[in-house]
């Protein structure tokens, strides 16, 4: 028997991953970072293929992590998590340092940093396991916590992109009650279109507290709109 | 430039990994256990090459994955984290289930737990990261919160084991500030020794309320050993 809830029991953090260099650099959201060695320390980062930082990763051979703080505004979310870097330039208007390596280190929000040299790819199916040897870490800002997932999606009503390894398809759920889903509605405020299909769940099912992940605006500022 | 503080950014739970069958079963408190992909679900679990549970993974070809709670006694940390199973049976008078797969489930403490068949092990360095399919998933008490491993530094005092692949060696530290560490203490009530070589910090810089981390007993309880 499999219960989904349990899997909400285990415990990640929240980050930004970033790769590339200074033409074109790109970073996306990441709950899956961790430590696999302590001598020599060596993190492993977990990527959806699909991701387009999943190429720039291994075509640079390195990558950063931005820990974030607990107070990261939905935009982040929105920018970082909710949007590719196909279409766009993620780093655009962030304050961004270079790493040894090259690879951008986003600080917004960021209280540590870490750089690592791609030294193993791992194909899990879906994603791939990048593991890197940290070359260099530093503590940017000491007062403030870093948010952990649980934080996110209870005190934040935050949900986990299609792409990420704990994304939870929730249609299964749906398909077996036999609910229908293929309303989209937009937000109002930022233009972001929220689509029942692709999403899985449906906009009313949404708590009350939800909030646009692009802008942070309430859902009641959202309106159906037509395909 | 390293700072190894940066490193306590990242967040992670703990659990306890275990894995064999009936009659030799063992489990260690991991805090590397992630979600890789979610269609399937796989979950990778990080696990030193020396630790006596590494070869019975191997050879069983499945683990189990329980979510420990934020009420979980440091005996439960003394006897999961701080002993080894080669010498000892760790699954006595505990309270076990055995899973699909076989493998022993640990319900002390726990609130969720997951059982993986194994399907990849990859080859990290000093540590073997198990990557198992989930078969089987539950949720055991859902009015406890997971306890996250900055929760058990900090509010419980409780340091990483030397074979956790978050260990840092602070022997380079004082190594390079000149202290020479060589006493050993030993715990009034439960007997387990404190060795500042092998811990490689000082019994003194331990903070006040640091705890045996087998009994739980003061750090007031122990006394300074001749070797």
């Amino acid at each position: 028997m499999v219960e989904l809830e349990a899997l909400h029991k285990i415990t990640y953090g929240l980050y930004i991953v970033s790769s590339g260099d200074r033409i074109s650099g790109n970073g996306f959201i990441s709950n899956t970072v961790f430590q696999v060695t302590s001598d020599p320390p060596r993190f492993a980062v977990v990527c959806n293929k699909d991701n387009y930082t999943s190429g720039i990763i291994s075509k640079s051979g390195a990558f950063s992590v931005s820990v974030l703080d607990r107070d990261t505004p939905p935009e982040i979310f929105g920018q970082f998590g909710f949007k590719s870097g196909k279409d766009y330039d993620k780093l655009k208007g962030m304050e961004v340092i270079y790493g040894e390596t090259g690879v951008p280190i986003i600080l917004n929000e960021c209280i540590a940093y870490l750089e690592c040299r791609l030294i193993q790819t791992v194909d899990a199916g879906t994603h791939l396991i990048f593991i890197g040897e940290m070359i260099q870490s530093k503590v940017v800002n000491d007062s403030k916590e870093p948010i952990s997932y649980a934080f996110y999606r209870k005190e934040r009503k935050g949900v986990a992109p299609k792409n990420a390894p704990t994304f939870i398809d929730r249609a299964k759920l749906l398909e077996f009650s036999g609910k229908s889903i293929q309303k989209k509605y937009q937000c109002g405020a930022c233009g972001y279109i929220y689509d029942e299909a692709a999403e899985k769940i449906r906009f009313s099912d949404l708590p009350p507290d939800w909030i646009c992940p692009v802008c942070g605006s309430e859902k009641s500022d959202f309106f159906e709109i037509t395909n």
